[in-house]
């Protein structure tokens, strides 16, 4: 029978067993009712078997439970609950690994295009890219599609929208689309260099489907959307579609599921394992010493998770950003690697000397490295 | 301009001002960027305007902030994102409440049904109805309609699919949908008493979608889905279809935005009012003194609001379960009311004399509040 393994960190209350919890667990995310009351035959085929565990704390175990695979039904859906369903409601249990080899070759097909691919769109072989965001709302098209094109002529790679940005009446997103695209093309003319541009798609699953296929139709080069928020599911169909878009995935509404160190999802797992199975080509995260409450050791999991090589799918680009300044950029760059589009969003709208000189610095800083 | 308030307890570490706090998230949660650096124009027509703070704790505060409403788009998603996109990665801030006057008269629908409707369909009209899961996850659509046969023999009102059974091989959706209404048939013929199903429909967005619909045709009376995997605004989409099927919402994967004080979501302000004015007819949430970690404080909040007349919306039926056991489900009545749905499955399952037999006490026993 084929099994997958998913791997806890599992957190012990006062009165609490180690070995009583691991066999909540293999019952809570199987069968949810006493062993006695089941057949041996459903016991054998269903039920989570305890594999592994290992104490790493006072209270604290790493533990391994091997689920049947036939328990997925060959559903993403499925899988995220048995992943982290009725679990998700008792304390002590995070989630920080699972067994990809077989989940790949089944379930996930990862990004559509990857570090190396992207690279080469791109026109970017090697250093760590540039990145800046849109905004803020309220801006019109025309007013965003300037911003892009002074962005783009600083020498900026990717521009994204801002999350702020769907679809409010002051820039729709066609109308905004048509805009930034049109500015960034003016912007290559002139210097040569051609920056790529990701509008954001999300909102109900089926309009960020048509929204992701509109983005690549007016010209876009990538699409931004919130998986926590679309669904996380939607994120893969649209990496699974006939469009020819890489996906940037931003962790809006995603905050609680890891910013506990005993419960929901261990910040490398959720941003650089599953979001890039989901098929997240880039991987925005909320970098430490800036605005958000990810420390070093929670983005350096991500960042290393996300251009694993073991994994069975392309290697995501980590997407740091969040209150970076420019005065700690290569500091930054020099700890990630090449292998990253670092996101300087408001330091360069606030930089004295204007947008075009600020995102020059921010390139020059990052190709130093 | 309109308005919308969104209430917000919020929590300081040592380092940390309300007034900056409050400044911070008015910003975050709009332009994104310094003050200094946007036009008065956008400064008044998009950033986040403190209304209100009061102490409520040493470092505790409670505090409104109103919102442009022009910033939502007329999208629920982009709402979520205003809600608790970005602020969801910093910790000392928890959403406790919202305007539902406005956001219901133009974003939300709130429950199809809701409590007086269903009572109406249900033929229950003065006391709390019982709901039981069939599972376990491996059983043939065959040996899950005779469960559904055994429960409504008993006199439960309500059976739920497991939320562990999507479309696994062991028991299609379609096949046990079929076996399961045609079972509740055969009892409802025997007994003169109709038992109602709510099948699982949750998967990708737009399967969740033709799993609904497909219920509905094949004879369900209702059904379940956990909006945290499929998508919350894809659960706003069913109640709006034109499927007449109450909707019942689980809460899978929702955990940690609701288990912590200090972070995500109060657990009221989600099951009991977004849920609810997202279309949820019924709340299923997890009891107290059960096996999962919401308090008596939580679960007292999730009920009252579910059910709270003051919303723009039609009532929820709260629905605890999770652990709940017959030898205090008496207690459990007097104390929620009549207006509630007590689901207990395993205990059912576990009892001496059998499921019709357990299920006929159940039933006794909230009907003697």
């Amino acid at each position: 029978m084929k099994l997958i393994d998913i791997e806890y960190l599992i957190t012990l209350r006062e009165q609490e067993q180690v070995d009583q919890k691991i066999e909540d667990i293999c019952i809570e995310q199987s069968i949810e009712m006493p062993l006695r009351v089941v057949s041996e035959q459903i016991k054998n085929k269903v039920v989570g078997r305890f594999k592994e565990k290992k104490q790493v704390g006072e209270r604290a175990y790493h533990v391994i439970i091997s689920w049947p695979y036939g328990n997925v039904g060959d559903e993403i859906s499925h899988f995220l609950n048995i992943l982290y369903g009725n679990i998700s409601l008792q304390k002590g249990i995070r989630i920080t690994g699972t067994d990809w080899q077989l989940l790949g070759k089944e379930l996930f097909g990862g990004p559509a295009y990857g570090i190396e691919t992207l690279r080469k769109q791109f026109g970017v072989s090697d250093r760590p890219l540039t990145a800046t965001s849109i905004k803020p709302l309220g801006l019109t098209p025309g007013e965003l599609g300037d911003l892009c094109y002074r962005f783009a002529c600083g020498g900026i790679d990717l521009i994204k929208d801002d999350s702020g940005l769907a679809n409010q009446d002051s820039a729709p997103f066609e109308e905004r689309v048509e805009a930034c695209v049109s500015a960034l093309q003016r912007a290559a003319d002139e210097t040569g260099r051609k920056t790529h541009y990701f509008p954001h798609v999300t909102a109900l699953a089926e309009v960020s489907v048509k929204r992701y296929r509109r983005a690549y139709e007016l010209g876009a080069d990538g699409a931004l959307i919130c998986p926590h928020i679309a669904g996380m599911e939607t994120m893969h169909q649209l990496a699974r579609m006939d469009v020819p878009l890489p996906i940037m995935a931003h962790p809006s509404f995603s905050g609680p599921l890891v910013t506990s160190d005993t419960e929901g999802l261990e910040p490398g797992f959720l941003y650089g394992e599953l979001w890039r199975a989901l098929g997240a080509d880039l991987v925005v995260y909320t970098n430490a010493g800036g605005r958000f409450d990810l420390d070093e050791e929670a983005c350096n999991s991500i960042s290393r998770k996300a251009r694993d090589p073991s994994l069975p799918f392309r290697r995501s680009f980590p997407m740091p950003g969040g209150g970076m300044a420019l005065d700690t950029i290569g500091e930054w760059a020099r700890r990630y690697g090449d292998d990253t589009v670092f996101l300087i969003g408001s330091a360069l709208y606030d930089y004295p000397d204007g947008i075009e000189t600020a995102s020059a610095l921010f390139r020059k800083k990052v190709e130093s490295i």
